[in-house]
């Protein structure tokens, strides 16, 4: 649904002029890999509630609550399935694509809520795994 | 505690040979903005978790239940607060840093059960904004 | 919608027959205080899995995540409110009705969890609130 | 440790004039099968919370994150097992009680969730029920 989505979106713009060379174009740019820092995520969501006029909504307790029901979808996606291997093996396609989208409202209300509270989250990430690697250093037998 | 942890990790790397240079070189990489990426987040637990022989818990139920915890004890933080206001006007500067933890925790963690499911999280997330941004198109008086 | 689906079952149920009397019966049982203890709740839903052929897919962690699942419904209803006043003065109708079917979800999920993992809920909770009324004595003056 | 607190308190209670046959009294009370009603539970957190001065903190959204944290204790139980066999056999008796004393909690919140926002638990969880039998029915191979 969301591929047809952005198709269509795609279609809207290009409709009578999309030449071969313009589809080598989109192809290229769909294949490369695609990375996002949390301050540039945080930047997206701020101007994304900006342009709707959200801003009155994201309250901390409000984005908390949203992140919960979030998380809420995502474990209804394991709820019945008794364990669950690595990669995801016997998975439809559809499956992980909704997967994929149930971690990413997640991870956008987490994003959201830690910058409406004035929590530099990349920050506290790196002093997080900073600190977890002192209180539990490495297996020697691992290195 | 935590910067009490890094201060002695750093006092045991430098000990007797810190001049005045060393630590203004220091200061001034404390001063740099920290960013990450969601690919550099994903690699680095992938390492600490190889490092310390833990790649045998981190089955997907395993971690979204971990996760799971951690949005507990992130809900811990706010709940008996009542309404909280955007930026954390009156939090003790110990509160805020406990709350970025939490939401580190949270963060850690959902970002290693998308990268033990296969799911490309950037990829997930690009995808989710675009498809919102679709759904509920910008606000024209707001732009 | 759900009163509709009873009123359709206590039709096909008594049909032609019903008379005055046994319809002032039926209201009289309707405005009888309904209580259920835990206990009749766990054998409830025993029953209920055992007719459905259910009970393979009733696993601790199975159970434990769909709980996990109805709490964020539960959540969603609270999300975009702010702040809540006791009682809910100025909900829906509709919207206390769903608000009372998403708690009972959250109810009959736990109570089945427990039951499945050999956990005599009515024995913890009435130790867990003897604990709980020791280690937090009451307020003199509010007696 | 929970057996310990209930421990002291009883022999606080009768200190010297323990008999064997008032031991006998108390050894059939704990024998005796202990159930509770949500009506019951709900009175009993109720006269809690007035002794002591509660009341104030009782909010519905503050509730509801105390039980989400709650959920997140449970979840920390499940969190590092793998699949969990019904029945729990394999696991420590401290484990099972610890468990007890986390669905307990889950449970106590939500009780008090419903009471606060004015929702008859027993009712709507007696609703929900039979709503689901009506949305799934019997299996009849299984009757």
């Amino acid at each position: 649904m969301m591929n047809t989505c952005i198709h269509i979106e795609k279609k809207s713009q290009e409709e009578a002029y999309i030449t071969s060379y313009r589809y080598m174009e989109l192809k290229e740019e769909e294949e490369k890999v695609v990375d996002i820092s949390l301050k540039e995520l945080a930047k997206k969501l701020e101007d994304f509630a900006k342009a709707r006029d959200w801003e009155k909504y994201h309250s901390p307790r409000n984005l908390l609550l949203a992140m919960v029901g979030e998380v809420g979808e995502l474990s209804e996606i394991f709820q019945w399935r008794g364990e669950v291997e690595k990669g995801l093996p016997n998975w439809e396609e559809s499956d992980k694509e909704h997967l994929g989208e149930e971690l990413s409202d997640v991870l956008l209300y987490l994003v959201r809520l830690a910058d409406i509270c004035g929590i530099d989250l990349a920050q506290a990430t790196t002093n997080k795994i900073l600190k977890n690697s002192i209180k539990y250093p490495p297996n020697p037998l691992q290195s």
